[in-house]
């Protein structure tokens, strides 16, 4: 360890350290001679519970809190709706299932492997339908990605309205998902490669009552889309498309589409309900992008945040977060403690995948004082994030989907954290 | 796709699918005219379940069987005892924390993050005691790592005893962890760095009854041990160590201590009961070797395996596993299917990370005829996974720990697998 940062968190700490004590529920004694000493942790007076007790666990009962969770004035029918990932509480980058947000447009449905069939036809040599154990013959491959939903962020265009960061920006999860390639399921129907790809589309729809059907242009679908079997090395849950899903990389969330059944080859886009009244942008004259599949790069403290206040005193203080492009890998993120005034380069937890959440830390000083923090990421294409007024004035306020811009937390002296908005 | 592989694949997979077909429920809808394309999936006629049905998910029901299993013949009581990771259901690299095995010495205790203290005493210029709310306020890291118990596949010095995989090979995990480097906080204690560290070591006790301490020699303390509270992104769980535990990457799991209570720096060894009589390997004269720390390299066959049998026909069969090192990374993985005669090299699901899972496939044919299949490992060092017969050479059979040795599955024409021995 470097000696100068070593003897300066070291005094720091001390400091710091009796504050956070003196908090506790051991906070009493704290008064004693010598409280650092006297606190040494019990040793258990019992044995535990044995190895039979849970075969498949669940969170300690302590983490109760850490749970998805949904808004109910937000949609119409929890059947068609979604709930949010609990990313104040977490760390690291993956996502466990048990609490990776949901999106749903006509419920989650039960699929058994046995029933399970997925058709690719179309312009195709040979219409295939393949069983699971079909699936399972193919090479497969294992990759970290985010999924993250077009409408993540969206309550933010109006302003400041959700004041935790489960519901700002937790319709986002990022799992390791074993699959087999989209183009070698192609291939195996004997897709003609010959001739304008440019030209030809996938319409992938799933086995749910809506469908959530959706067009998908070659390119992308002979890129790096998987047809996904498992997440995180386990089945994937019911709620994330049991037994088969699509995996778009870098692409919206509503893209990859559930409980998959088919995959037809086209010389041209569906424009299905999905791709047109719902997952396009009004702009401020009424115009609706569509098309606009990619998220864009994107950041966020996850603490301090509001579901997540400063428990300390001054002094050491690690502000952390997470940080994500559909267009590749993360290359640095800033943090401001001042509203984006000055910017501070924070530190990446590791190296993150390409398109996978990236995990930064910014290991500073608290003074005690009231801060505007922010993050802003940049990706590997060169992209910085923009603030919320370089996106309106490119998009206005009319918008649901795709906002990615700068989010900001005011912490008050007591380590509130509130959202807010800086002009 | 390369188009010779693409052809052959399609070729063979036909062949195979209709095999595959037949064998399932639909089976029937096979006989007709045009069975491929008849299977469609069908459309959900009902809604499925909404977004507030489960704040914190499980599997669905029919992935039930894949689950941690505990053997009651093998210990006299489940609060002293371990139970085993379904790897041979599982896929990728992550394994969930809900099904990732468990060894408790004396049954998993429950801890409060406010009642947690963890005491740093012994030679150092401050004893301290940290709470969890301090420890958070140090810079923190994320790495994957195994976790592997120096008793796995300790069954098998005996012979071919457990028919499972996840029996022979499942007292292991791997998870993303996130944590504070024990050397920021012995740092921070004001570790003594001046004269021979090689001379210093520190005892690590856990806050359970059987405090299961252990020491550990200086040089890896400060090297890359974390101590975690975090494992895939949200709080360990009780039967892992909550809130917080120690990680040392590569060595054998009784030296990752849970419930982690106190760390004393000391000039040598304790010498405990969980170094002296156990966790030491008795040789053929009766000697037993100390301090064999490290999780030498090692590889498993994880499908086809006894719990995982062939279920189509001849043509493609993927044949997949897992292989790790506890002296950095995998570098390569050959497969044999016949007893370690001849060997083709597989294919690395993704490059692992140092002392992680990394997973293996071979994309193959089954020719319908039976197999004794084997996988062998090798790490960045040049080291090869042994023979059972090379590891009981140097060994003996007196052994419980540290079996990485090669291991057989006998498979036969019905694609039934078991767990044998081959001279």
């Amino acid at each position: 360890m470097d000696d100068d940062l070593k003897s300066t968190t070291r005094r720091a700490f001390l400091r710091g350290s009796a504050a956070a004590v003196a908090g506790t529920a051991a906070g009493a004694a704290a008064a004693g001679p010598d409280p650092l000493i006297t606190e040494l942790q019990d040793w258990a007076s019992a044995t535990g519970e044995g190895v039979d007790a849970t075969p498949y666990g669940l969170p300690i009962e302590f983490e109760g809190d850490v749970i998805r969770r949904n808004v109910p004035w937000l949609t119409a029918d929890p059947i068609s709706s979604i709930n949010f990932t609990p990313i104040h509480a977490l760390d690291g980058t993956i996502t466990p299932q048990g609490c990776a947000f949901e999106r749903h447009h006509s419920g989650a449905i039960e699929l058994r492997k046995d029933d399970y069939r997925l058709m690719i036809n179309g312009l195709v040599d040979t219409p295939l339908v393949f069983s699971y154990a079909d699936l399972e013959r193919f090479p497969r491959e294992n990759h970290v990605y985010f999924c993250e939903c077009a409408a993540n962020t969206g309550m933010e265009w109006a302003g400041a309205q959700l004041n935790g960061v489960q519901f700002t920006h937790g319709m986002i999860h990022n799992m390791e998902y074993t699959g087999v390639p989209l183009s070698t399921l192609l291939a195996e129907a004997g897709l003609d490669t010959a001739g304008d790809l440019a030209d030809k589309w996938v319409y992938v729809e799933g086995a749910d009552a809506s469908s959530n059907g959706r067009s998908i242009p070659m390119e992308k679908a002979l890129d790096d889309c998987l047809v996904a079997f498992k997440a995180n090395g386990e089945a994937l849950r019911k709620e994330h498309g049991y037994p088969v899903r699509l995996v778009v990389p870098g692409w919206e969330g509503n893209m990859w589409v559930k409980w998959m059944r088919r995959i037809e080859v086209m010389d041209g886009p569906v424009e299905s309900r999905e791709e047109t009244s719902k997952y396009t942008d009004v702009l401020e004259n009424g115009v609706a992008r569509k098309w606009t599949w990619v998220m864009d790069a994107k950041s966020v403290i996850t603490s301090p945040s509001p579901q997540s206040p400063i428990t300390h005193g001054p002094g050491p203080m690690i502000i952390s977060g997470l940080a994500w492009s559909g267009h590749g890998q993360i290359t640095r993120v800033d943090v401001s403690k001042d509203g984006g005034m000055t910017w501070e380069t924070a530190r990446l937890g590791k190296q993150g995948d390409s398109k996978a959440l990236t995990r930064f830390y910014l290991d500073t000083e608290w003074n005690g004082e009231d801060m505007l923090l922010q993050a802003r990421a940049m990706d590997e294409t060169g992209y910085v994030q923009p603030t919320k007024a370089q996106l309106r004035e490119v998009r206005g306020e009319n918008s649901i989907y795709h906002n990615n811009c700068i989010q900001t937390w005011y912490v008050n002296a007591q380590g509130i954290a509130e959202n807010v908005e800086v002009s």
